[in-house]
């Protein structure tokens, strides 16, 4: 145990004698509501307040963030309970996170710190070349997000922050929706991004959460390949990660179907930039789905990247149903010998249950076929052993 | 339902009215020992006999081989109940698997046959140029091997086949083990396999399985990527699977163990051909583990892909143990930020157990990080939804 310092920089807070201490010591990230001693003092810090965790028989365990508003009470910043958590440490974990991504990518588009697997908990930095878009999602980033935007700028050399505050993870937080700059100035439009040979158009102030989803790079990729010489439909499209990459790939033609039309504009302007050209369909994909079989539509390639149709446990159910849903409407417009891409980015639908799921979906079209492909989100969103839910991802492809 | 014709040409068995038909309409491709009617014509059936199944009510529902001397009675081999199988209906499943390898690889290197997932239970082919090797793991393809050989020199043009009859597999269904080339002359040496920029050599009459592993393609790539620079260990390296690519994507240097000689062999002379040298040491890789620990030794990248410590239920536990204990020996050989791959090839430890078996021996070791990338076989390793025991490849990166 590292001795704790003669004069800590930061208040005491203590395990209660029926929390986990050894999974903490193993690694685990959190302290949840109700495993801290709740004495006056530990009740009265501010959201996002820096303190030193001890165990119940008072053994400093490290520096955590509290924040007696949050389910997560605290996040651990650093094992070190001598840690002094400033523009310095932050600095160091990201260039920790950097040198990883820079092994893993030929250019400077990526996410390059994913919270707590990159040691900083609730972080979120998306890097879009000399752009980086970070999202506080915890009290204390809130609190030191001039220090995160200074140490961005010292280790990456980017020259414009975006803060982004939308999302459902800061209202946990008690933390209010903002999206801002806060270095540099305001991109004049939609900031391109090279993947996987196509390019994305960002919205970064406007889109939805970083502007652009990194996590199913490397589902593109293997999609842009099957994709070569064929036909593609891309439900829930976005800004047309799937359908740009199998233009990229060298497919024939992309149908790309959303309901929202900035999403889908994006998508033409991605294709254009290309010099390629796709065709978009607004609506809701799962009426757009039922007119594509009405009129006999068929495809070599079909890909479904729903939002999260489960994003709690309490959605499980309705959660499986949805994406049971989507397969049945879905398989149909599959060719024989064709691919169905079918994800989820729900947490709560586990991998065998998510594949069951689609298996029934697909059967109750009348189709059946193996699984070729099962993909997660990218290396450039780790995940801690202890927090596999992180592992919300799931991408399969099936052959029909 | 497909009318039986009237002319049947395979003697019928008939589910047991406890048997699950459902599952099998639903695709589920077997039925186990104690779900037929076991009358005298069906007990009497010769081991790979074809037959077509009806259920307890008499409904034809297709086409199966039969072995009574199987825990796996029937393999479905077609749901047409009026199915004829040889070497026009081989040839129909061959074309169809070749189709996607086509579209996922730019050379003729992959495997072609992945048994039950591409529609030709228990038979595995992998292909090599102009070379395939058959293992015919079920009675019905021992049966069949003469058509399985035309059918695929019409469909693939290769002009050498090798049957490999090696295995514990081939003992289940009561066959022996031969391993002789049954079209063309014998390779005068091993065979060169182009892959992630590696060339590998295969030993296609002696070695383990068809002589190479083709199921790591995609964990090979993303290991090559971020070996780029470093120092590489490769552990129960077989012909040099990891530390290979690693050369190729532009490692340092690589050092290789394995207990077999003649795979570290294989190794070095794929090396040379590259125009690289590798370093190998035969042993037992746990020995030289420590060995190397106890020497300081230490590598950016840390690869250890072990034989199935877990290749059955009775033997899970002690399974996990030797994983844990292969990530603490590896752990310490793994620089600070540096990436350590751990695989299991065990159908018994699922993903959840794999994975909490190597974060235990890693923290046993003193270290910690986050996985990410998990990655199971690859696309030319297709798995029926129902069968997700056939996903027994798990590749899990580690940043500690």
């Amino acid at each position: 145990m590292v001795a704790l310092r003669s004069d800590p920089p930061y208040p005491v807070v203590r395990l209660s004698p029926r929390a986990e201490a050894r999974a903490i010591r193993h690694g685990f990230p959190w302290v949840y509501a109700g495993e801290l001693v709740m004495d006056r003092r530990t009740a009265s810090l501010a959201p996002g307040a820096l303190a030193v965790l001890e165990d119940a028989e008072r053994r400093p365990m490290g520096v955590v963030t509290v924040n007696p508003a949050s389910r997560i009470l605290c996040r651990v910043l650093d094992n070190d309970p001598g840690a002094v958590i400033d523009e310095d440490w932050i600095a160091v974990r990201l260039a920790r996170a950097l040198t990883l991504r820079q092994s893993l990518f030929d250019a400077p588009f990526y996410r390059l710190v994913h919270a707590e697997a990159d040691g900083l908990p609730g972080v979120v930095i998306d890097r879009m070349g000399d752009l980086a878009v970070i999202q506080p999602n915890a009290a204390w980033a809130e609190n030191h997000l001039p220090a995160i935007a200074n140490a961005l700028v010292r280790v990456t050399g980017v020259t414009r922050i975006v803060k982004n505050g939308s999302g459902r993870t800061r209202a946990l937080e008690g933390l209010t929706e903002e999206t801002h700059m806060v270095r540099g100035e305001a991109p004049d439009g939609p900031v391109p991004v090279p993947m996987n040979g196509a390019i994305y158009l960002a919205d970064v102030l406007g889109g939805q959460k970083t502007g652009l989803f990194y996590d199913q790079r490397f589902n593109h990729a293997l999609a842009s390949r099957l994709a070569a010489g064929g036909r593609v439909l891309d439900v829930f499209c976005h800004v047309g990660g799937f359908g740009l990459a199998a233009l990229a790939g060298g497919a024939r033609e992309a149908l790309l179907v959303d309901s929202s039309a900035a999403a889908l504009a994006l998508a033409e302007q991605g294709a254009e930039r290309m010099g390629r050209r796709v065709t978009t369909r607004r609506g809701d994909a799962f009426a757009v789905m039922e007119d594509l079989a009405a009129a006999g539509e068929q495809f070599d390639l079909v890909v479904c990247d729903p939002p999260a149709f489960a994003p709690s446990k309490a959605a499980l159910d309705a959660g499986l149903r949805a994406y049971e849903r989507v397969a049945r409407l879905a398989a149909p417009l599959v060719r024989e010998g064709g691919i169905l891409v079918l994800c989820s980015c729900s947490h709560a639908a586990d991998l065998a249950r998510f594949r069951a799921a689609c298996a029934r979906g697909i059967g109750r079209a009348g189709r059946r076929g193996p699984v070729i492909h099962t993909g997660f989100a990218g290396p450039d969103h780790p995940i801690l052993p202890h927090l596999t839910e992180q592992g919300y991802l799931k991408a399969l492809f099936f052959r029909l």
